[in-house]
């Protein structure tokens, strides 16, 4: 398998070891990972650390001209917000895990120019189905859905 | 002036105060606000806090019926990353400063269901005119453009 879905997943599975939700992301410029991360709502209280979010916040400020050269992997299809991030700073191309569990708005992200690799993993997908299973409040409150309610 | 918008430039002007981006943003819900921020790329050397992603992660993970029935204000037309994370949550209503300075993808916005109230408020476009003169490179890495370059 490809080594930066697998350094993806491998975050998925660390935020599972942390209570959290399990997915992972990686930031790739020039054939190296620089920057990881992972759901960190649970950890960290956050509204925001989405995987690939907390992913573009490790790999620091870039200059645009690394964005627009980097690839990202995310092991679940990329939700609005995460989306959005890509649009903003011109990454060229998202590899994503899986998007069986969670479809993000795929095709208004090409129609914005970014390339989407759907790579269709059974892990990536099991990770999501198990975890969706055991805590569907939490899986509801991170994509914004009714049910999933803390107070 | 509507003193939501007044309060989201006090998080602007605090912003600069502190060496940072003056954009400034409120989260409102029944008639109070419950949510404040500003942009933190300069202070927390941060990618992804842009003023409306400070202010949402400060109000905290919140019910989806919270976020549903609420009212972003910003000083200036949200991003691509912002605009998603309002997308994200169904925040219904979103109350711009002003979108001459920047305007992120209002239409795609409103197509989804958002109502966008734009101000065009003197105050938040002489805060920004001000800024981008001053720190173009600060603004530009900002939005993601080029010659945002700190490398």
């Amino acid at each position: 398998m490809d080594p930066f879905l697998e350094a993806a997943i491998e975050e998925a599975r660390q935020g599972l070891a942390e209570g959290g939700i399990p997915i992972g992301s990686v930031l790739v410029l020039d054939g190296a990972i620089i920057g990881r991360g992972h759901n960190r709502r649970v950890q960290k209280g956050s509204a925001i650390l989405h995987a690939e979010m907390d992913c573009l916040e490790n790999a620091g400020r870039l200059p645009a001209r690394d964005y627009r050269r980097s690839v990202l992997y995310s092991t679940l299809s990329p939700c609005d917000m995460c989306s959005g991030t890509v649009l903003l700073y011109g990454i060229p191309r998202v590899v994503i895990g899986e998007n069986v569990t969670f479809r993000g708005p795929e095709d208004y992200v090409r129609s914005r120019g970014v390339e989407l690799e759907i790579v269709d993993s059974a892990d990536c997908r099991r990770l999501m189905e198990q975890f969706i299973a055991s805590r569907p409040e939490l899986w509801n409150e991170d994509i914004g859905e009714e049910g999933g309610v803390r107070k």
